[in-house]
């Protein structure tokens, strides 16, 4: 065994496929037009066939040719939540197809644009750094100009100032004296800007806000935007179907983590 | 201070560098021939020690001087449980080295194979797609085909229907009336496929799992994999040694949190 | 729908626009000789304009015009939060920008090198190889050579016998019989040395750690090493901010997860 496994030979090796790879694609380019841009399954499913069979079977006939068409999740909201595990989990391999089939499938530029901005706040900024220019490159090849996208102040959504009373006093009681500077921001930035922006409805900020929660394992903060999205109206069927999705692409242990949470939240809202 | 730090440039010299390294590369590899793919610790060395000399020391002599040299865990399983961090974390710089070193060091490519297949359920699709173009690249430059990895469909190993049965009665009582499509999915696509499959030994299936988790903080379902792990031939010293390795692939904080569902799997199990 | 959303087209338009821009910028680069390598605010604030205003708003004017402004935590301070967010989730994409942002607020080079080397160990070896290239250009393009950087074994800080008797006697009591392994390198690379290095002050190191921990939701650690933190000269006022600077690079959940333990902290220090 080596000292250590080698960085740049096969970084080399790489560049060296790159070169070649430029060339190609340029040559190809140059005949195929805009066809480049098109889908092409079969091109994917046999470089992941060269690694593994049963993962592009799976990917094929099970999560494209089943999850993905379960009725009780509109293929439109199960783009929001796979592109919210994406950008909440950094997985920047992916974000260029997730991108364009959440825009096949009826996500609007506009509400992409307003994930991104509602997911550095939720999952970081360095996060929606890495997920900007490959937005931006989808954005440029669907010609998806400024017009589409919401400017920095739009008109917001009205306040619900009873829930906002209330989630102020939470937040007072429990941070107040903790971190001054993040009850400012919290207050300023989140829930009397950022939620009320009219681009991205609270029903899908709440739907992607649990989505990154669940992605991250970090169930503690499930319960409380669950029950929130509930109120901004995702039901229960919806929520069930929001696990299976999140199973395939935030991992079976992060969607097992969020069942309890889920299942509480269930029964606190059950009639009678 | 600058109103924020500027990624254009910086991406833009690293285009410079890349077309000048797409240059050089392509000249070496011309006269290097297939030693281009030969590992040249050297190299590695002197970039980390450019940086990091401690660091650079730390993974020369420490991690690769001893800890990997350490009895009780084979360089084999090390490897193993090495990959599924990288893996579960989406972490891609490490990936062709370790890759390159675990069928080196005894993991066949249907085993790594396997692997990617594992993590896509147990750490989420994103990851597995980051890890294929690596994976894939190595496979080629080793001329790996498909002959030597797994068909979609083979022959399962046999399903042990007592424990299968428990772990039915638990999910369906957790999970059943909360989210059927998770339950249904788990059932048919895990346990009764995934783990069944044999080009992965249900305890290596399990030593990738409980690192996956280790990896990802997900503490609260490492006592249940663990205790299935040793069902399925982990030992104790090997447990042991796999948070030690885990501690430099994972972080000593996902170690030490691991440290107490390990004590009491391990106490649990103990004679008498 | 297609049945998959296809990488190998999207990595190859990439391809193909990696080789103008290499073009476009080899001509660039000559024509501005070595101003390109200043930074430029406008053609970042341009590209993510382009995918959200809102978000290229709040990056300029709220982020960088007074969240990094705040009194109560030094810009160098926020950059070693930040620099250590980014390191251990492994954010790529804006560690060149941020490391040099580091560097122009008085971090050292052998502070930023240490800081790699620290966050290996409490992040992970994947983290700290994915981060070494990128600070390996940066210290190429500011001509930071090794003689900035610490020998591999400095002359290091006296031990606190007692507060190390203490840590021994807690961790052989936690690990000791669960993972000797761990003992062994916690106690010999860990605190008689990588804590012992003069490069990077005690305070610091612990500023380092407790970021990593609270951007990887690992709360369970964060009372010890906030605790050591403040021991070391961390100010509660330094914490506070700390949380708040968190809250935007390690998201709000992280940071909300982390306010009940540096609440607990506070309470247990406060006088009388």
């Amino acid at each position: 065994m080596a000292a250590r496994p080698v960085r740049n030979v096969t970084h080399s090796r790489r560049l060296l496929l790159t070169a070649i790879a430029l060339l190609l694609t340029a040559c190809a380019s140059t005949e195929k037009g805009s066809t480049s841009m098109k889908r092409s399954p079969a091109m994917t499913s046999d470089a992941a066939a060269a690694v593994s069979p049963a993962l592009a079977h799976n990917t094929d006939a099970m999560l494209f040719g089943e999850v993905w068409k379960r009725p009780g999740l509109s293929p439109r909201d199960r783009s929001l939540v796979t592109v919210a595990v994406l950008i909440a989990r950094g997985q920047t391999a992916e974000m260029a197809a997730q991108f364009n089939l959440a825009l096949d499938n009826g996500v609007t530029p506009l509400e992409l644009s307003e994930t991104l901005n509602h997911l550095a706040f939720y999952s970081g900024w360095g996060n929606a750094a890495a997920a900007l220019p490959i937005a931006g490159e989808v954005f440029t090849a669907r010609n998806i100009g400024a017009e589409q996208l919401a400017p920095v102040a739009p008109s917001l959504l009205p306040l619900d100032q009873a829930r906002e009373a209330d989630r102020v006093e939470r937040v007072n009681a429990a941070v107040g004296s903790v971190a001054p500077g993040l009850v400012e921001f919290t207050t300023k930035a989140l829930f009397r800007d950022l939620w009320l922006r009219p681009g991205l409805a609270p029903r899908d900020r709440s739907l992607i806000t649990v989505s990154s929660l669940v992605a991250n394992g970090q169930t503690g903060q499930v319960g409380y935007h669950l029950g929130r999205a509930m109120d901004n109206g995702l039901s229960q069927t919806e929520a069930a179907e929001m696990i299976t999705q999140l199973a395939f692409y935030a991992g079976w242990p992060n969607a097992f983590s969020a069942v309890p949470v889920f299942k509480e939240v269930f029964s606190q809202r059950a009639p009678g």
